[in-house]
C-alpha cells in the first residue's frame, strides 16, 4: 500500500475528540477516523464556496470509491487533533490527501480517499465539482 | 492500491443493514464498513476461540495499522449484506481479507486490514493471537 | 418521569453487542441504546409489512417526539441482547414501549419512545401508519 | 414526561452538525443528540476542572441512569447548534439541564440527564464529584 508521496494541504480544520468516539482500548476508534476525515472535506466545501447541502439540493452526490488509511499514533480522551486536506483531480476521480496530526505535530492517521460523482444518478467525469473547485485544484 | 490478490475465506456473517447507518445520500455511510469489518473479526475471533473480551482481560490488544477498502456497490435501507473474512499472516502484522457482498453474490466492498498486538502496552511479533488462532492461519 | 406502567410486547429482537459501541467505561455508549431500539422499531414494521424503506418512497416519514430512557443495568463486550416491543397510539402519536433484556431475564433498559408521522412534510394524525399497523394496535 | 421547569444554564458550547450524522430522513439522527449532550457535559467538566479523562484515570465513572429528550426542531445538513448545560445534585445523583438551540434562539431539543456515581466500581452518594464541581452546583 503506497499513499500518494506528495502531501501538500490547502486546508485544515481543528477537531476536538469527543469522548463517545473512544472504544473499549481506550483509543479513537478507526472507523471514526473516516468520519473526521468526511467532515473535513465537508467543512473544505462548505468554505471553498459549494457546500454539501446544497451539492444534495443540486442532486450531485460525492460517493467514495476507495480509502487507504494508516494508523500511526491513537489518539485518546480529551485529545484535539489537526486534520489537514489536499485535493488533486485523477481521471473522473477526486483524490483528498488527508492527513491528523496532534497540535505538537505528531502524525496520527495519513490517508487517500478517492471520490466519484453522481449526478442525477449517474456516475460522470466530475466537471461540475471541478469548475467549482478549481481555485484549489 | 492493490489488495492482497488471493481472497479465500474462513468466516462468514450475515449482518442487516441498520437504517441510522443510513446517511444523507441514502447509503450506508463510509465509515460504517470499519464498524461491519471489526465486528466481522471480533464475532470470527470469538467463534474461533479467543473473544475480544477475553483479549481485553489479558491486556491483549489488537491494534490497525492500515486499512484499505474499495467501495463497489452501495448498501441501502433494508438491505442485507454478507460479510467474509480471511486471515494470514505477515511478519509481525495480521492481514485480513474482508469483503462484503449482497446475498445474491454482488461485491459491496472489498478491504484489507492489517494489525499489530499490543501486550501489557507493547508492540509484540503476535505470538500469542497467532497460537490462539493456529487453526485458521 | 414515569414510564407508561403496562409494558406489553408484539416483538423483539435479539441483538448481539458490537464491540465498536463499547465506550471509555468498558459499558455500550448510552447513546447505542436509542440506536438499537429505532432498528428493532424498523425490524419491527419491516415484519408487521410496512418497511421504512417503502416509508421513505412514499415520503412518509416518523419523526421522534420524545424519548424517556431508564438505564438499569450495563451491557458490555460480547454481551447478547434481547430488544422487547409495545405499541399504542396516544392521539396523533404512537408511543413506542421499548424495554431491553439479558438473554436471563435481567432489565437493561426500558424506554418510551413518541414518534410523530410526517406526510409529503407536514404532520399528520398518523391514519396511515395506523391503518398499516392495525393488527398491533 | 415532565422536565425540570427551571432551565438555568452555567455552560454554552457550539457544535457544527457533521454531515454523517444526518439520517435517511435528512435530519441529525435522534441518538446523535445523546452524543451531542454527552460531549457537551465533558467539554464543562474539562473547563470546570475534573475531566473525564481525569476521572477514569481515578475510576470515577459518572453513570447515566435516566435521559428524557424531547425533540422540537429538526437539525440538517450544515446546521450549528447551541448547546445549553444547567447541574444541580437530586439525591445521589447529578442532573443535568440540557438544552440545544439554533443559533437565532429556536429551541431544538430539551433534556434532563441523570448521572450516577460510580467509584471503584462501586455507586457512590456523588460527593467527590460535588465537592469538584461545588462551584456549579
Amino acid at each position: 500500500m503506497k499513499l500518494t508521496p506528495d502531501r501538500k494541504y490547502i486546508y485544515e480544520l481543528t477537531i476536538k475528540v469527543r469522548d463517545y468516539e473512544i472504544d473499549a482500548e481506550g483509543i479513537v476508534n478507526n472507523a471514526v477516523y473516516l468520519n473526521y476525515m468526511e467532515h473535513t472535506r465537508h467543512e473544505f466545501c462548505q468554505q471553498a464556496g459549494l457546500s454539501f447541502r446544497e451539492m444534495c439540493a443540486r442532486k450531485i452526490y460525492p460517493v467514495l470509491r476507495s480509502a487507504q488509511i494508516e494508523y500511526l499514533h491513537p489518539l485518546t480522551l480529551g485529545d484535539t487533533a489537526v486534520s489537514r486536506l489536499g485535493m488533486m483531480r485523477r481521471g473522473p476521480l477526486f483524490v483528498f490527501i488527508q492527513d491528523i496530526y496532534l497540535p505538537d505535530g505528531t502524525p496520527v492517521a495519513r490517508a487517500d480517499i478517492s471520490v466519484a460523482t453522481l449526478e442525477d444518478g449517474r456516475l460522470t467525469r466530475g466537471d461540475t465539482l471541478a469548475e467549482a473547485f478549481k481555485d484549489y485544484l
